[in-house]
């Protein structure tokens, strides 16, 4: 039989490396160099699919309608600067790291604050489910005959992301680094290699799409008037998925070499710049290449193979392959590789991010208390273990169709952008009415005009995406975030509700006037004899040997057996008609409650100690019973005489705390003091 | 959110009728009248299916063969003969009601007892299977057009038996005695009726299948010499069914009326010849009426509908129809009705007897001990549902074929008469010995004899089965039994280890030299104050409240607190740079008990006692850790201070005894001491 305590140790035994003492967490403070790809890696994989989204809409009418996309790239990079700027300011503000979050509860109270948190925890889970599944939709494009193990491959890389934050990998800053520094440089190359090719050369760069002629879907070929307004938002809200991942560095300002927020907010900078330039490189390469994709394969005339089965490459597959010589040149093959690690990179920071948000949610009362422990084994497990299972459902659910996920994954970056631009500018109220500096006051003012133009800005979008995004999968995410911010707000009113009960009084001071100690006896045996020797080493005022008459032969062995060994100590017999356990001993002990209200009954229940799990099932079934039913009488205090059997000696040394690194702990870089002083700590 | 506690009382509501307690079951001992229809229920619906299972295999080759049928039958009654002789004696021998496992285990020892406790147990699985089965065929008979959902049938009515057991249905002598009465009569009458056509009219009763010839399967049409035995063989092992359930009488002597072992010899008698006689002349009929019953529909040349999915008629519903005046007529039906209920009756004695036999196994340490506990309405719940899953397991593999299950069920059922019976051989050798009346001596080597003669020929039967039964199921069973056999004995020899550990020694009874009590504290309010107050009021020599020191600011706050409402015990801090709360604990008290290793430590532990189950996931997470490994440490007792929060007003109570009649009390009868004094009570 397996062990349970085995499995327990299996996480352990897979770990590597030492501890991370908390305290010291603070040595490891990130240079922006180091920062900016740690950061970074989720904003700018989005480039990975920012532009094929959009693409997919405008090629719902056919290739009419094409002309929009620089129009509506330009509008989501302007976007993209707002954000940037208006995350600036929050770095500036909430220097602590506590993001939308915190801003959203600090300026408009718990609704908002909930809010927030109901959408980042949707959104931790659809990044992964995302990420993962255009990760595999780029090796895909790289591998088409993997096509028809899609759903396998993504539901792979979510166990292996589990896998390896269960297991505690030592992060280093250059397993950050490395890929996303590829990455971009891949990218920007190819661009640059592109854009020459397209602007300066006779051979410009032609997607394999690009003879391919798109059919328009049914009541997209005649487009005009409200309808085309409402098709052209809709590609544009696809193109605001380039915005995915912007909140990241805000979260965690913390870890920034000083002066932290002008740091983090130059690496923010850093971060927008180059997300725009790769976002309208990429774009403006498709567009110059002609690039085709469709929602429907089958709209595709042209499309090679049968388009029921057969994949469509992703829009970076294609574009890298036209620039770098087809689609088995080195160049094609870098870019593929580079775009699969970052989005892989991108999932595996919700890995880092979940459990810390548990952690704050939890320390404000709004999750259960025992996932504020950081160090917690246990409840850490779980909560890596909770994020795979949903995204590996929304991955089997969607067929790990990026297009699908995606969008569902807006709405929740887009709410909480709102709701902490909106938290922002009331931020600045309070802070322009304390301040009596002019000067102050001015540059207040100004970060104001910036978060409430990114204020409104979002709001429009998140209009936008609500209304054209809401019949294909949004509906899912609006349903499901008010549930969890019911149940975290049902979780904070239950401890307020105990804590109430919980305020001391006299009451709760009284001293017992005597103390009746009942030690529980089935047998006269060492467990039954070393809990009466406890029990009379607490002096009682009164001592009772307790059994139940079960089985008169039983009982009868039992009498016996007291004179034999002599027990200094009298046995009162409890009878029990109906052979039950329970019910006469919980009977007897409120007998002496009723008599004597002011006295404390301490039961003493003789336990075995068993090292394995499923001795558990051979013993202790009664004690366990009588233990729940008797912790319900008041002025009754449970006492367990553990009895260690051979098979338990060595265990209980296992260790609860994880005792490998904590993923995301580089990304927090943080001293213990600031651990505990900041919500997102 | 569903309250545990709720669910917890579903059984409870669902009970009707009031408790019997266990001193009063002596009050309804059974009549030789009673006692019959409810031990025979099992044997006697054997014939429902003995028949045709003989049918089955000689149609296999064609109908060539058939004229073995009567020669088959006529050793299957002899043989039933014997056995029911045989276990008059096991009646007189062992009036206490332990049946074979008694018998087994006070003549060969442990290892021919828990074999057939083994076999006993896989039959309980099979009674059910197969009676299930079988009632649902002859249900199907009656209406063809549910074949399509025969299994959903035999599920259902599984799941409706186990629901009626779960909820204690009250039993009366009644509910037992008219189906059997009624089954008994309409068969007795069918075949009066049948036989008188047959031989006394010119309208012989002919089956509807008489006209059909049946093809032999391949291999089955040039038997001869060796094949042929072997094929005789095989047909009579099936026969053999028929003497399924014969024990039941020598399981249920205590609950007959005085001279308990004559009546029980009594009754014993009659079933045995009621079921020779119905077998006899439900087999007679058969042959006489031409009845073609194939274990491949298709092998049936003339089946009218689709051999691949219509179903055949029962043998019995062929009697009937061709007895009664045809399929629609009120005698078909009765027939049918009484087939199916008293097959459905057979199925429960398996309800009754298989928590029973946990009990006896528990009581002799083969199985879990709080299986013993008769009134255990959790404990004999999981009973009920064990036994139903498995058989529904069974009839969902064996798609709710009795003839597959069949050949499955008879190798349990030999494998104990033939143990039993060698017991009894054995049993009489030593009574002849110690005897020193003649007469006496003369009537014990009689009973030997029998004993002598049964037990040979139940093992060359036992042979015959295993060899003839072994690759079409019965292989399963042979491979379940040793299976069960050493979990058992791996149960016994866990208990048999721990008792040896457990003996007295001076060791256990010494007194500690101090008592050093420390209370955990998380916060200052009412749940820890009471249990300083507590542990305060037990006059420990050293007084420790203890806190972790997980976050700063609340050990600051808690510190605070303690002054502010003046708490007059030490508060000790101890450090956590990991965070968590468990081992600093423990190793706090680990280091207690290394410098002075005769102190004993109580742990005082504040608990939230809640009312609803979840509430349980929001609190008492490190306490439980925590109770978990300090029990590991020798010398440590770990106290709960239950602090009952206000939803837990009123909880507790919940009865945890079995609160309605037990299924199986009738046919037990037995007085309290009996109850324990008998292995089978």
């Amino acid at each position: 039989m397996p062990k349970l305590s085995d499995l327990g140790q299996l996480p352990k035994r897979l770990v590597v490396g030492r501890p991370v003492r908390s305290d010291r967490a603070g040595e490891s403070l990130l240079p922006k160099s180091l920062a900016l790809p740690i950061f970074a890696s989720d904003p700018l994989s989005s480039v990975a699919y920012a532009t094929q989204e959009i693409l997919i809409v405008l090629t719902l009418a056919g290739t009419a309608f094409l002309f929009l996309a620089p129009w509506l790239a330009v509008v989501v990079v302007l976007l993209l600067a707002t954000v940037v700027l208006s995350y600036r300011q929050v770095v500036h503000a909430y220097p602590s790291g506590g993001g939308d979050y915190e801003v959203a509860m600090k300026n408009h109270g718990q609704f908002a604050g909930l809010t927030v948190a109901s959408a980042l925890l949707v959104d931790y889970v659809l990044t992964v489910a995302v990420s993962v599944s255009a990760g595999t939709d780029n090796i895909i494009s790289a591998f088409p005959t993997l096509n028809e193990h899609r759903v396998l491959i993504a539901v792979g890389l979510v166990a292996l992301l589990a896998a390896t934050n269960l297991r505690g990998v030592r992060e280093s800053g250059k397993t950050f680094a490395v890929p996303t520094y590829l990455f971009v440089a891949g990218i920007m190359v190819m661009i640059v290699t592109g854009l020459v090719r397209d602007l300066f050369t006779d051979s410009p760069v032609i997607a394999e799409s690009a003879g391919w002629s798109v059919l328009p879907e049914a009541g997209y070929d005649d487009l005009g008037g409200v309808a085309l307004v409402f098709f052209a938002l809709r590609a544009f809200a696809s193109g605001c998925t380039a915005l995915t991942g912007v909140e990241a560095i805000a979260n965690g300002v913390p870890a920034f070499r000083p002066p932290k927020s002008k740091n983090a907010a130059t690496t923010l900078a850093l971060m927008g710049g180059i997300a725009a330039t790769m976002f309208a490189g990429v774009t403006a390469l498709a567009l110059f290449g002609d690039v085709r994709y469709a929602e429907n394969t089958c709209d595709l005339v042209g499309f090679p193979g049968d388009c029921e089965t057969d994949p469509q490459r992703t829009v970076i597959a294609q574009l890298a392959a036209a620039t770098f010589g087809g689609d088995t040149s080195v160049g094609f093959f870098y870019i593929q590789a580079a775009t699969a690690l970052v989005l892989i990179l991108a999932a595996n920071t919700a890995f880092n991010g979940f459990p810390l948000l548990g952690s704050v949610l939890a320390q404000d009362r709004f999750l259960p208390r025992q996932l504020h422990t950081r160090g917690d084994k246990l409840v850490y497990s779980n909560g890596i273990l909770l994020l795979a299972g949903f995204a590996a459902l929304l991955i089997l659910a969607f067929e790990a169709d990026p297009n699908r996920l995606i969008q569902m994954y807006i709405v929740g970056v887009f709410t909480s952008f709102t709701i902490g631009q909106w938290g922002m500018v009331r931020h600045w109220n309070r802070e322009i009415r304390l301040s009596g500096d002019a000067a102050e006051k001015r540059r207040m003012r100004r970060s104001q005009v910036i978060n409430t133009i990114g204020g409104s800005l979002t709001t429009v979008v998140l209009v936008i995406i609500v209304v054209t995004k809401f019949t294909r999968g949004a509906y899912l995410v609006i349903l499901v975030m008010p549930v969890l911010f019911l149940l975290m707000k049902a979780i904070n009113r239950h401890y307020s509700h105990v804590a109430s009960q919980l305020v001391p009084d006299t009451d709760a001071r009284m001293l017992p006037s005597k103390v009746h100690a009942i030690v529980l006896v089935s047998k006269v045996h060492k467990p039954t004899l070393r809990a009466l020797a406890f029990a009379r080493a607490t002096r009682p005022d009164v001592l009772t040997a307790l059994t139940v008459n079960v089985d008169p032969g039983d009982t009868r062995a039992l009498q016996a057996d007291w004179e034999r060994y002599d027990v200094p100590v009298p046995l009162t017999v409890l009878e029990s008609p109906y052979r039950e356990i329970t019910r006469p001993v919980v009977d007897y002990v409120k007998g002496i409650r009723r008599d004597s209200p002011r006295e404390l009954v301490i039961v003493f229940v003789p336990q075995y100690v068993v090292g394995h799990w499923w001795e558990n099932v051979l013993h202790n079934q009664s004690a366990l019973r009588l233990r729940a039913r008797l912790q319900f009488q008041p002025g009754v205090m449970i006492t367990t005489v553990p009895w260690q059997l051979e098979s338990s000696i060595g265990r209980g040394d296992e260790d609860d705390r994880r005792s490998g690194p904590m993923p995301g702990d580089l990304r927090r870089g943080l001293t213990d003091d600031q651990v505990e002083a900041t919500p997102y700590g």
